[in-house]
Parts: C-alpha cells; sequence; structure tokens
C-alpha cells in the first residue's frame, strides 16, 4: 500500500489515537499537572509499542520523564533519532477559547485543541510515519523516539538525560517537526531558530501594600519603577539597551538579507491578520529580518496591585514582570541573563529592593544545507507537495536543538509543518488536518530517499 | 455616670455590637457583595435606633444605600450631622492576611479585622457617644447620621442623594472620624485632604496573545508599551510631566512650609517602619509637604500576560493599568482626568491602541480653623488628652467632603482616631481599642462644648 492510501484507510484511527493524548492536560508549567506528564509519556510509550518498536520504555529524569523507544534493524545502518515534545503550553485565558483546549474537536478542516500542533500533534505523525513502514516492511534505517515532557519550560533536565544516555542515543540525524512552514502549498524546513533568555524580575518597595493617598508622593511606588526600569530595556529606535547586548551577535551580509528578502511575505496581510496598524522594531530592519536574524526583548507577564474590578487606592508593595529575550546564533543565554541583571539591578532606585531571577534560555540553532539528512527532506518535500521547500529562520526557540549538536554531536533537521494560523502557545490552537495528514507522507517519503 | 465610666461599664456590648457589623464583607468595589451592602446598612440603622434616635431608615440612592437617621431635641437648638461609610476595601491579597478579614479578632491591644478602623471602627464610635448622650440625658444639640456604602469607590450616588435631600440635611456642622491622628499621646485634627483622579489605561496590540518567538521583535508588545508610558508621566525629578497638572497647584507660603515642619516627624522611624531604604518623590520638598500639599500619581495596579508559575513565551495582546492621582486644593479631578488621558494618548504609538477611562475621582478640601466646631473640637481633644491637637494635612482624599461644601454649603470637621499603624486598605488591618474608646469619649465631649 502506497503512503497516502494508507494514511486514507486509517486516518480516523490516528486521530482518535491523538486525541487520546490530547485529552491528557499535560502543561509541564504547573506542578499540579505534575501526574499528567507521566500519564501523557505512557500513552506515548504504549503508542510507539503498537506501532512497532522493539522497545518503548518511559525513564526517568530530574523533571518529567523522557520517552525512549527504538527499532534496530541492522545496527549497520543509518540511525534517525525523532525528538519532540508530550507537553503543552498553559491554557489561560480561558474564557477566549471556543471549546475546551484538552477535549479536541475537528471545526471545518482544522482540530482545535491545547497540543493539536504544539507539538502533541506533530510529534504524532512521527509515530504514523513509523507505523506505516513498519507495517509494510518498508522500514530502510534504524529509528529511535526520544519524546520530552519539558520543552514548554526550556527542557530543564534533558541536557543531563542525553549525556547521561549518550551511547543509547547514537544517531546519525534527529529529525524534528516542532516548527511552522510558510503556507499550506508552500513547504520550508527552519534552517535557523532563535535562543531565548527568560527572567523574572521583582521589584520590592515598602514591606506592605500601602494606602496611596497617605504614602502617595513619598515613597517610592515599585510598579512605577518597574515600569520605569523596562522602558529603559529598548531605546527609541528599537535597540536593546544593555550594554554589551550585541557584543556577539553575527552582523548578516547584504546577500544574505537580499535573499531572505526573496522569501514570499505580505505585510499588509501580516498586519490585518493581527488586526494591527504599524508593525514595529528594531530600525533599519524588514519584519522578516527582526523575527529572523535579530534579538529581541519582550515581556512576558507583568503585574503589580490591585487588578480587581473597580478602584483600590493601593501603593503596592511589589511589581513583578517576566522578561524574555530571543537571541541570535553565537549569543550566550546565560550570559544575556547576567546582563539584564546587572543593568536592572545598576539602574534601580535605592528606594526599592530587586530581585532578577534566570528562569531558563537556550542558544540559537543554524542547519547545515548540504548535509545528506537536508537534502533527503528536500526530496521528500518535492515528491508529497511537487515543490522545494524554502529555507527560512524562525523567530522562535527550541533550545535544546542547540544542546543536542553540543552533547551528542547530533545535527537536527527541522520538519515542521505548523502555520502561523495554528495559535500556539495561545487560546484556540489548531492544526490543519491536512498538513498532518501530509507531514506523515513527507516523513515516510523522508525516510525511504535517507535510509537508501 | 461620666462618659468614661459608662465606655468602661459596657465596652464588651459595644465591641460586640461594633463586630456584628464588620462580620458584613461589605466590599464596596465588588459587585458580589451587593446583598452585604443592605445588610450592613440595615445593621446599622437597628444599632442606631437602639441608641436613641427618634428615626432611622436605609434609604436608597442610585448606588448602595445610606443610612440616614436622626434625634431633633429642638429645632431651634445647633444640629450635628454625623458621616461615615459602612462599604470597605476588598481584602485581596488574602494570603497576607494573619486572621479571617471579616471575624474580628483582638491581639493585644489591638482588633484585627477588615474595616475594624476604617470606617466601621471609626463610625461606629459615633454610634456610641450618640447613646451615651441620649441614655444620660445630656444630648444638647440635634443629631443626624449620614452612613454611606459608597465612600471607598469614590461616592458616586452621594452627591445627587445629598442635593435631593438637601432640607432633611440640614445641619451647622458635618462630623466626620475616618482619618488619622499623629500618634496615640498627640491627637491631631486633619485640616486638610488631598483630592482623586483615579483612571484605567488598556493598551492593546495584537487581536490575540501571541508566540514571543514567532513575533517578538516585529510587533509592539503591549506591555512594554504600557511600562514606557507609565515612565514617561513622571520626569526625574519626580514631577509629574503631564502638561498643565500643575496649573491650578496653589504654591504653598514659606510660612506655612515652616509651621508645617514643626509637625512631629521622625524620618528614620518612617523608613524603618515601610522597610525602606530612601524616601523618594518631588525635588524640593519634604515628606510630609510630598503627602501634605503637593500632588502625586501612583499606579494602584498593572496587569499583562502570563502571570502564573514558571515561564510562558507569550507576546499579550493587552496591557492594563489602574493609575491615580492625589490632587491639592484648587485641582479639578475631571479637568486632571483629561489632561492624563490625552498625555497618553497622544504619546501612544500607532502600533497599539489605547484607551483611558476615568474611574472616579473628587477635589481636595481645606478646613476652616476659626469655627466654633473646630474649637469645640479644641476643647474636647484637650480634655480627653490633656493636649491641644495638631492641625495636619493628610495625604488621603474624602472627596466627598468637598462635595458637601459645594452642594449642602456645610463645612466638615474631621476628627479622625486611626493611626499610620493601622494599615487600613491592606492586609491586617486593625483599630487601637485605646482609640476606639478614647475616640467615643472625645466625641461625646465634643457634643458637650459645641452644644453649649
Amino acid at each position: 500500500m502506497k503512503p497516502a492510501e494508507y494514511i486514507q484507510t486509517n486516518k480516523q484511527r490516528f486521530l482518535e489515537e491523538l486525541f487520546g493524548l490530547i485529552r491528557i492536560p499535560s502543561i509541564s508549567s504547573e506542578s499540579s499537572h505534575k501526574q499528567d506528564m507521566v500519564k501523557a509519556a505512557e500513552y506515548l510509550r504504549d503508542q510507539i509499542l503498537k506501532a512497532g518498536a522493539d522497545r518503548a520504555q518511559v525513564m526517568p529524569t530530574e523533571g518529567n520523564p523522557v520517552v525512549y523507544a527504538e527499532k534496530i534493524i541492522d545496527p549497520a545502518k543509518k540511525t534517525v533519532l525523532v525528538y519532540g515534545h508530550y507537553d503543552v503550553m498553559p491554557v489561560d485565558p480561558l474564557e477566549l477559547w471556543k471549546t475546551q483546549p484538552f477535549e479536541p474537536q475537528i471545526i471545518g478542516d482544522r482540530l482545535y485543541a491545547r497540543g493539536a500542533n504544539d507539538d502533541k500533534g506533530q510529534s504524532f505523525m512521527h509515530v504514523k510515519a513509523f507505523e506505516y513502514l513498519v507495517r509494510e516492511n518498508l522500514l530502510p534505517c534504524n529509528v529511535k523516539f526520544m519524546l520530552e515532557g519539558e520543552e514548554e519550560i526550556g527542557s530543564p533536565s534533558l541536557e543531563k538525560w542525553c549525556a547521561d544516555n549518550k551511547a543509547m542515543l547514537k544517531a546519525d540525524v534527529i529529525l524534528v517537526s516542532d516548527t511552522s512552514m510558510i503556507a499550506p502549498d508552500t513547504p520550508s524546513i527552519t534552517v535557523g531558530l532563535r535562543g531565548l533568555s527568560y527572567v523574572e524580575v521583582s521589584v520590592t518597595g515598602p514591606n506592605k501594600d500601602l494606602h496611596s493617598g497617605i504614602f502617595g508622593g513619598a515613597v517610592a511606588n515599585p510598579a512605577n519603577v518597574l515600569a520605569k526600569l523596562i522602558a529603559d530595556l529598548i531605546d527609541e529606535n528599537g535597540h536593546i539597551a544593555i550594554p554589551g547586548f550585541y557584543d556577539d551577535v553575527v552582523e548578516i551580509s547584504a546577500d544574505e538579507r537580499a535573499a531572505m528578502a526573496q522569501a514570499p511575505f505580505n505585510e499588509q496581510e501580516y498586519k490585518k491578520a493581527l488586526d494591527i496598524e504599524e508593525v514595529s522594531g528594531e530600525k533599519g530592519f524588514t519584519t522578516l529580518e527582526r523575527t529572523g536574524i535579530r534579538p529581541s526583548l519582550d515581556v512576558n507577564g507583568m503585574w503589580s496591585g490591585y487588578t480587581g474590578e473597580g478602584a483600590k487606592t493601593v501603593l503596592p508593595s511589589v511589581a513583578r514582570a517576566k522578561i524574555s529575550m530571543r537571541l541570535v546564533p553565537n549569543q550566550n543565554w546565560e550570559k544575556i541573563a547576567d546582563q539584564i541583571r546587572d543593568f536592572l539591578v545598576a539602574r534601580a532606585p535605592k528606594s526599592v529592593k530587586i530581585e532578577v531571577k534566570k528562569l531558563h534560555g537556550g542558544s540559537a540553532y543554524g542547519a547545515d544545507l548540504k548535509s545528506e539528512a537536508y537534502r533527503a527532506a528536500e526530496e521528500a518535500y518535492m515528491e508529497v507537495y511537487g515543490k522545494k521547500p524554502i529555507p527560512t529562520r524562525s523567530g522562535g526557540s527550541i533550545p535544546i536543538i542547540a544542546v543536542f549538536e553540543k552533547v551528542l554531536g547530533i545535527k537536527s533537521l527541522l520538519m515542521g509543518f505548523g502555520l502561523e494560523a495554528d495559535a500556539i502557545h495561545s487560546p484556540n490552537e489548531s492544526y490543519l488536518l491536512e498538513n498532518f495528514y501530509r507531514g506523515i507522507e513527507t516523513i515516510t517519503s523522508f525516510y525511504l530517499h535517507y535510509g537508501k
């Protein structure tokens, strides 16, 4: 049976199996979901075993477990290590969801649920491509699976786990589907990822909330101080004002920038989709450059004082912000976290106390476009989509990709089938069903070309 | 029976009656407590009737009801109108309370509860002073009570209610206990109150929360924009940077400032009590001047994006802040609210949408130190404390006091028995029991002097 036919025949079962995974609310950043992490891992283990693995197990780490599985057909043949993650982002604000986030629902041509794409949907395509190759007796190489449960919180335990299991994880390439493509009919391969440095800042003023009338004007207000500190982080040209921040940034050549400008991008549609009147960012760079080759800084969360209904005249004791920076190749996330800490601490007035906590981070990544794996992927996309995939740089981060290269010495290949419209990390995350099916087909084709 | 003896004899009953009032969680800013407002009003009505009023009733307004009561002994005699409020501030953050906020508890020499001081405890002293004078047949003048349920949200309905009931409310002075005194052994009368202008700002960027990796650096982040707008509101000298903000501020003479500097104030103790290393505020003014005679601007609440546990890489769609300004005599709160709106709207970049909503406000107030009522109060304090009260200016606001003068043409007298340590509006609000008893005694003495 051809892959497309196999998928067509089994699609209802594929979806039901995926739904079982999605229904487990495996939110890694909320400790109340600790048990769900184990449940999701066990569910995946069972699925991969059923698909045809020689062995599959839930392996403990210092944090959430890793699902490891393998099928070794011949140690002399090439080995593909599939990486993915079964943990998902939190779902708040819940009131903005049109469906229940953990009750998958098909509306039109899309599957709606937290994790529909990121990364349960995308990871599951690999399980199904593997199933096809095993059942049809077409598997041309060895396959290993490594599916973790901490990607959305920065993979804090995976580096050590990889180092501890280096021999077991030996492979020629790491295959990952956790990124997007340009459009349903415009396949692309992500060849660059930004790094991440994520900190939490707290500014403490008086030892308790005060009456803003009795004390207002005489006591530093931590919310006002925090606002000023945040404002100082970016200058009027959109440059990040932290001393040394750009020191390690590799400037991109004019040629490369010209090549990037060829990628299809419609700024009018981009603005319309987001309902914004103007894009905004670092002066002298285009929108694609701003997210693809330049670092950025964003407040991800900010809170202080009274946030309920009506008016409360409080001078808050504490103000907090979560701030993250996206990094480009060569920037070191820990050094950047130190730099922002030093900057904020140095600028905070003596009337407050300031604390800057590193939450997590990782390096940026650049792919090897000349590798055998990349060429096999190109052929696979050609076969399924009839088009050569466009190499793109994503503004997002999968910090662990850089760790794999460092610890395991293995390059990754990012065959992502998401779309911008999928709203990952947001309410109403969804996944185009078409991309789920074509993803399975393209991955299958990749194996057949790569394993030749 | 002397007042002190009467209080001593009945103190247990006084406390139990007050506890009944405190146990009703009459938080005016939270609509879920709508029924509690009525309950608290009815409870007070019954208490005042029992204390000896001719009539007492719960009167509807456009918002929460007003408790009105009166005892007219002789229309030719003077009339005192007692003002207070039975509504209280919200209690969050609840986890910082050492006791249940609505279960009054005596620990040491203090009563702990939301409203223990502000303003249930202080209002109730008037009911008990009235009770004493009626029962002992010593009441020398007419007494009216007007106790409202919307003070903490800016008394939105009371102005109209006062205008509608002007004849009924006719009085020679309005007596209010809703302020503080310098120290338990240093009585003082509040002769100045700041006004208030309170707005809520919302900054909207993209139409949904975005992935901060994929969009970060190319789309204006509403939290960063809001932080910058807030930062721009106050300059490096602590001056409020809104054009025209100081236009109507009456500058205080050097003589008056010298007189203010005589008030007992220990900056070291002030800083120690708040656990801050430095005071902070407008350059060129002392701490007492900053809160007493100068306007101020504070963020009362600020929120955006992800504020839960761990890291979420979201570029938030919306950022919000509650911002209030304390005003000094002659500043108009609506004009100030317009000015801050215009300032923020003009400075917001085109990449976001901004909305500024007026929440509430009121004018500042200055008392008449030459009035008969003020002199009677001085004598009362002399009698109970053995000291002349110090005239002070509070940084807080009771906007309705200015409204009373405008609508009813009656001056107020602010005999407050709170202390800074009472932590009103904060977790663990408390009231020194001693001040509750001495307050009743001083108010009694005021009537006896004023009604002579």
